[in-house]
């Protein structure tokens, strides 16, 4: 059993590999709910719609969010209609808000949902929420606190940031199912996801940091950055903003309670030795991800190290 | 100023062709809400619908609801999710749903949202619905009570009714300037709707009729029935449910307390005594609107009349 904690784009991307190198049935995704908003009244919970699209063979690798081939009848109308659209939703996509809007309107929580799309949409590997609970990512800026998806998609992360908080993390609960997964994992990877805004909340949730604290198992972590930068989105801004230092190593020290190894890309050797200087092993490979085939490689390798 | 009585297909058919042969904004609609049905969460307001589109010329007169060339795509991936289906939304058409659901969720009442959806689409005519407050239609059958909508467009009409009623009728109040707009009217037209679920629910509003009767104004009615069969839908099955004589002249004595003047086809010349002798005046005409001709052609015969 493996369990993976992941934001969007870059943790989709390898848990694709993952789903493909091995059983999904075996395979236990932990997602961020920390960037869930809501939009024209429905209920959106991004990270968990493009791993669940990427896993039912529907993502839109390109853009990285959505569903491919998707059109925007729906949303042109709503403009139309004098709605404020800018945050991009398809039309297939929307059944997947509409649906989770009047299941928990009826009562249902967002695990309950999210176990049901999944199945619905054919997905083999279990899709946990982090949390049952709202928690919403709140990025600080002079100008005042904005939510993630303003500041990512309205704004494309163009705005100073002061600072991340994660507004209802203290009373958060984990998910059903995520502590049993944790407990019963041989091992948890870290996904290649925003150390601070996808991978940040997960951690936030205290019972879900003790419980891979305490646990035993082998925690491989893989980074999300190359150099000073994020493969895709705006980790390294967001650490600077948080003083931790833009760079693998500064996603590895975030990480250093949990991890026994961590995989980085071969342009980062040098800060090979410092990373292993907190204690954690290092693996050198390619990171970036375009092609099934590097996912899939890349998969292959991660589970090696498990492995081993 | 003038007032019209309707609920969806005949009625907006006869409202395009006042539309047409008049300055519309000097027409007041006066909705049936009794239709109105939560589909996947989303509120819709069919009557409100289908007369704001063949204001807006948005109007898909073929089907006699949604919009014309309308796409099926998030109904399709609703169906796919395990969503039960049988209520035809089209995507354009769900932006009006999304957008009402929404404001009513922020506090907005059926009124406001109607006006402002309409004005969006660029609708010169005033549309009101007939209340602000739940009035839900409900089918008795042997086998127990129904929703309209399942009766109607589920089973097709083909279950058999022993009786309607207009669940919350008692406590309904006429929405904001319903009132006004009758009292300050020159003429009331109700239009050829079912008498039983489209008009029915509008005069059982005690307020609106009792507003009616006490008003000086002109009422003009028109068939929606020609022989023993309504132009379209099950208005004859509703009347002898509700042992009605499903004519022409079963619809003009349920109106009997309001008319002046009722308009029936050439076809029905043989009612005219009868309906006379329920102190109306009878005008005889070709009440079938096929053709945009055709409805401009009646709605220029009513308001001829008016002036007269």
């Amino acid at each position: 059993m493996l369990v993976v904690l992941t934001g969007g784009t870059g943790g989709a991307k390898l848990i694709e590999g993952l789903a493909a190198e091995m059983d999904p049935a075996q395979l236990t995704i932990i997602c961020n709910t920390g960037d869930d908003c809501l939009f024209h009244g429905l209920r959106i919970s991004p990270d968990i719609d493009t791993v669940t699209y990427a896993l039912a063979g529907l993502g839109d690798g390109a853009k990285g969010w959505g569903i491919q081939g998707d059109t925007f009848t729906v949303l042109e109308q709503l403009r139309r209609l004098g709605n404020d659209a800018w945050f991009n939703l398809g039309d297939k996509d929307l059944a997947t808000h509409i649906t989770r809007t009047r299941l928990m309107a009826e009562g249902q929580s967002l695990s309950q949902v999210t176990e049901r799309i999944r199945t619905a949409l054919g997905v083999k590997a279990r899709i946990l929420p982090m949390s049952d609970d709202r928690v919403e990512t709140r990025v600080m800026t002079r100008e005042g606190e904005i939510s993630f998806q303003e500041y990512f998609v309205k704004e494309h992360w163009s705005r100073a940031v002061e600072g991340v908080r994660f507004a209802g993390i203290e009373q958060s609960k984990p998910a059903p199912g995520v502590l049993d997964a944790i407990r019963q994992s041989t091992a948890v990877v870290i996904a290649p996801s925003n150390p601070v805004t996808s991978i940040g909340p997960i951690l936030a949730v205290s019972e879900i940091r003790k419980a891979l604290r305490h646990s035993v198992v082998f925690v491989v972590g893989v980074s999300p950055i190359i150099g000073a930068t994020a493969i895709s989105g705006p980790a390294h801004k967001l650490m600077a903003a948080e003083d931790r230092e833009p760079s693998a190593f500064g996603v590895a020290d975030g990480y250093r309670d949990l991890l026994n190894r961590f995989v980085i890309d071969g342009a980062d050797a040098g800060l090979r030795g410092r990373i292993e200087n907190l204690g954690i092993s290092v693996t050198q490979t390619s990171i970036r991800m375009t092609s099934l085939g590097d996912k899939r490689r890349l998969a292959r390798e991660v589970l090696a190290l498990i492995e081993k």
